[in-house]
């Protein structure tokens, strides 16, 4: 069982790579090999693991890693959502062409891989029904939505066609994010509950009534295996599914982080609204009907509850 | 007004320059100059057309065809649907790559150029509604309705970010196709009308109770004029429009034959048929609802009467 790992050295690989190095198998079958690709060295803590620098979007590099073909692909490799809006071209490269240079480098690859793909819910635009039923149209409304629904669309025909065996995975807002606040709008969700957890105060731009869809770090990786261990028969013709979430508003967010840690925790949250932030958040979707993929068995946390509890165990040191 | 057409050797490309050329302005201009491109020599009947034959899939032509800068693009050039799932990378590069070069060339003109793209209703896939609502999901079940949705997602990106004015219109099966049967799947709707109107015999290889959106080649051309001439101001964020059709079935086609031309032209048609060719029919969408496109002044034919009528009138000879 050959696996290959795009964007092995974000966040989200990190922790597949863990999660695939405890279990040591995947599909029934002993892992080999787990190959790693980044624009920068991916951290390796096993023999059976190799971490390779490359671009993507450069002609060559993708035929070069799957040879010899990998069995499992996760393409996780993006251009996150802020930098794809501030520079268009460097989005496009990476979030659309080094996607279809990987598709056509598996196309051409002896055995049908399966490759799960991450993409997100910035595929959908408003305005919105509440909840988005899985037949709901995507309108993305940023550069970094209309490239992960390309890439969707492709895995789709290419699936279809028979070039590989290919799920693309809707993933929601990951929360609670380790590490450092980054500069996307969604990043309060993340820091609002691990600042506090750390002993630090944590801004809040938004009002408490506003609800989005969640899930830790955790519950992705275990829809990223799901997604790789799936029998694709029961797909028919939908390759693309929203996974579940917990909806919840800030408030709820807030009251579970009270619950965890202590009420003096959410002393540290400070509400200091930012119309910027606040109109773009309105315009994310806030809560799915995921039919499709609870019918396949995708599992989201139970609760935010268990959102906060998997941070503290996976990430506060 | 610079008007570009891409495709416009085809069969909607040289109806919409005859349009065109009776109508002499668009957008309120005198119309001074009209630009044909066609991998073949399109026929030129005025002295403010220049035909161009060029591949739009090749680096460096489209840039050449947008100096100086076109006011209103209508881009029609494809690879249909047939050849696209037969030839994956030739669909691939005339529905994908030279829609993108064009977009590209179009950004980077110093005016704010309407594109008029035309999409298909190739975009959506089985199972649908009944009718199908504007804000169902689109899956293609064709490398064609791929491409086009493609083509769609990306003219609304470029829209949303000022590249270009874009708005990208689904058109339903044209018929009455002038000229020859050709082997498309959908030949049939027009030929069992267009050959018994010449007096010769057709095959019919599906029920007579299949449904299916019609348009006349004159309502299309209509489609595009208004999408040229629309205020976009009124679309908010959504680009591309289902356009209204006639929906009848086959029964109602040939009944609307009988009244147009004498109950003799059906007995022309010899039911025979096809299971293979009905299978792909099957999957087809048979009634949409364009609340959208109609709202926003797009015109069907009032009924399959009037569109074998537009056939009689431009093109039986």
């Amino acid at each position: 069982m050959r696996i290959l790992i795009t964007g092995g050295a974000g966040m989200l690989g990190r922790k597949l790579l863990r999660r695939l190095l405890e279990r040591g198998h995947l599909r029934g079958e002993q892992i080999t090999n787990i190959d790693l690709v980044d624009l920068v060295q991916a951290p390796l803590n096993s023999e059976i693991c190799t971490a390779h620098v490359a671009d993507l979007s450069c002609r060559g590099e993708a035929e070069a890693l799957v040879d010899p073909a990998p069995d499992v692909v996760f393409h996780l490799a993006a251009v996150v959502s802020a930098e794809a809006e501030t520079d268009f071209d460097k989005g496009m490269a990476v979030n659309l062409d080094a996607t279809r240079l990987l598709f056509e480098a598996l196309r051409r690859c002896p055995v049908s891989t399966r490759v799960v793909y991450a993409s997100s819910i910035a595929v959908f635009g408003a305005p919105f029904p509440d909840p988005i039923p899985d037949d709901f149209h995507p309108t993305p409304l940023t550069s970094y939505g209309t490239q992960k629904l390309i890439g969707e669309v492709l895995l789709a025909d290419y699936s279809r066609r028979g070039f590989f065996d290919g799920i693309g995975i809707r993933l929601p807002t990951l929360s609670v994010r380790p590490g450092a606040p980054n500069a996307a709008a969604s990043g309060f969700f993340s820091s609002i509950i691990r600042e506090p957890l750390n002993g630090l105060p944590a801004d809040l731009p938004v009002l408490r009534n506003i609800r989005h869809p969640h899930a830790s770090p955790r519950a992705a990786v275990g829809f990223l295996l799901h997604a790789a261990e799936l029998d694709t028969a029961q797909f028919v013709r939908h390759r693309n599914l929203t996974m579940p979430a917990v909806s919840v508003t800030v408030a709820e967010q807030i009251e579970a982080l009270s619950r965890v840690a202590g009420s003096e925790a959410a002393t540290l949250i400070n509400d200091c609204f930012d119309p910027a932030v606040a109109e773009i958040v309105t315009r994310w979707p806030s809560r799915f009907e995921t039919t499709r993929a609870n019918a396949l068995g995708f599992v989201a946390d139970e609760s935010y509850d268990d959102i906060i509890q998997a941070y503290i165990k996976d990430d506060l040191h």
